[in-house]
């Protein structure tokens, strides 16, 4: 993260970007470590919004999101002497619990620096898989920099959590599911709609979906304050966001800027980002716990809230909508699902 | 339901109960129809038990519980005359959910008979698919009698919720894909758990389970106070209990005896049953919640509670647990998610 200004030029070498190949070897590598999760619908989803919605139910995944799968894929490629020096990253919350159970699968130690204000069911979930983990300040400390200074105090192995060619490949297992699993039962969608914070999830699973349905159209979900991606689509470069518009509550997804690896990807194959309100998030975790029967968190459910608010034209047709997470404290569900009435109600 | 007080005989033609083979004919039936839901596992669940413990995800089934299954299994065998002329049904409103959804599937008019009392996301969603809804007052009205007076007033079809030959060789499908998801991955359950209110899942569960796995152990879960089960095993004869040890959150299981066509099936196949307090089947549910992303309602936690309450012998065995439905108020799911810490971060 040398630009932090997003001066610097967005080209990056074909060569090391992922391909859709490189997807589909991530679905063999993580065959037997990674869930299949299942596409759920509901009869009181399609009826609201005059169409076929289907939800990719990652909050099944192990670790209780998808960053398990960029993970695992990583990792599991590290050679020995490497695995022997050990892994650190930086992470929110997701990845940070993806690297430590991967870690543990692997045998490989781990060190995670983390948000000290981090919902505990993360910080909890993380050290549960016997990783070190080492708190700081949010607002004064930079992650990346703490980051890559245990790495290089430790000679261990710095595992970004987006900007990463074999990390988006294994997020793409995501759109490679998709497609399988739509083929299976004859389907092929409109519109796929993904939650993007660095972009990477979008980058793998997009790879997947442009090269099976070429035709179908793919759109970023992002909070409203932190739309980078929507903004960067509009410009055609990579640009960044203050933050400054208001603490979101999708904790997952406040990276202020598309990764340099991600947004060349999705650039190509991406049509437009579109943005949500914490209120619209909120509707989307009532309408998965009342319909779908999943517990989603904030950043998780922001695929969904677009679709639910409208924000993505749904009128008979298809649409995938990805639930990328499930890790949310009691104590924000319950004011969640205090919040309002149920979408699909009137 | 002539014998209230339980005294008549227990014996039941062996002709007029499912076989096995009923629950594999019910398996092709409900194929496109019916959802094959995930067995599901978490790191931390593991842990606790010191086992290995596999949850059948049924609240991912079509409206929200395992009840779909019967209902649709019975519906779809109904004649050309007995569709015209509809079905009625009584259910505390999973079954009743489930007729509605089955009715609107199969092209038949629907009357539920419901306690005034159900959940309203159970009333809501039984509404929702179209079907009449009569409500009744538990504490001074009969189910069954007014549900078999409006069939006779209407020349309708009455479908019972579980003392019902096609009812319970559909509910049977939940063992049917617990024996092939386990085989597909070369494991054989030492013990399955199942909560039982009528019988019906258990029944239904313990013919394809006992078919496919003789050495595997099965016990009935049941909340305290209404453990008619348990007692009935015990004694060797269907005993009913009244019900005055005080109303059980578990809307879902408060049927007060074993069932006629289900006790004699149970009953050969069943070790044993047991009983779980309101506060461990609120411990449960927030373990679905923290470990599993899954939408658990009271009575379908019952199963998942008597594992995680130590009443199942677990160390270092493979247990099955069905998670038999998530149809739960966001207001009893705020007050349970108050109750207490994860059982598993200890």
């Amino acid at each position: 993260m040398s630009d932090p200004q997003g001066a610097a030029s967005d080209t990056t070498a074909p060569e090391l970007l992922p391909k859709p190949s490189d997807v589909r070897g991530a679905a063999e590598r993580l065959a037997g470590h990674a869930v299949e999760t299942p596409l759920l619908r509901a009869d009181a989803l399609d009826e609201l919004i005059g169409g076929r919605l289907l939800l990719k139910a990652e909050p099944l995944q192990r670790t209780g999101s998808f960053k398990f799968r960029g993970a695992c894929n990583r990792l599991l490629q590290l050679d020995r002497a490497t695995r022997q020096s050990g892994v650190v990253t930086y992470s929110s919350g997701n990845h940070a619990q993806a690297v430590a159970a991967a870690a543990k699968l692997v045998g490989v130690p781990a060190v995670i620096v983390m948000p000290r204000d981090a919902p505990e069911v993360k910080i909890a979930g993380t050290r549960r898989h016997g990783a070190e983990v080492v708190l700081y300040d949010r607002a004064s400390e930079a992650r990346e920099a703490l980051g890559k200074r245990i790495a290089d105090e430790r000679g261990a192995t710095l595992v970004k959590p987006y900007d990463d060619f074999n990390v988006i490949a294994g997020q793409g297992t995501v759109g490679h599911e998709i497609v399988s699993q739509c083929e299976a039962f004859g389907c092929r969608p409109d519109a796929v709609v993904v939650p993007a914070g660095g972009g990477g999830l979008m980058a793998g699973t997009s790879l997947a979906i442009a090269d099976a349905w070429p035709e179908t159209r793919l759109h970023t979900a992002e909070p409203q304050g932190y739309d980078d991606h929507a903004m960067s689509f509009e410009q055609g470069r990579r640009v960044g966001v203050s933050g400054a518009q208001g603490q979101s509550f999708c904790d997952a997804l406040l990276a202020p800027k598309p990764g340099a690896l991600t947004f060349p990807i999705n650039v190509e194959r991406v049509q437009s980002g579109v943005a949500v309100s914490d209120a619209e998030v909120g509707a989307a975790m009532r309408a998965a716990f009342l319909h779908l029967k999943l517990v989603v968190e904030p950043g998780g459910a922001v695929a969904l809230a677009a679709v639910l608010a409208g924000k993505i034209a749904t009128a008979g047709r298809t649409v995938v909508a990805v639930l990328s997470g499930g890790n949310v404290d009691p104590a924000t569900f319950r004011v969640v699902l205090n919040q309002g009435d149920d979408p699909a109600a009137s």
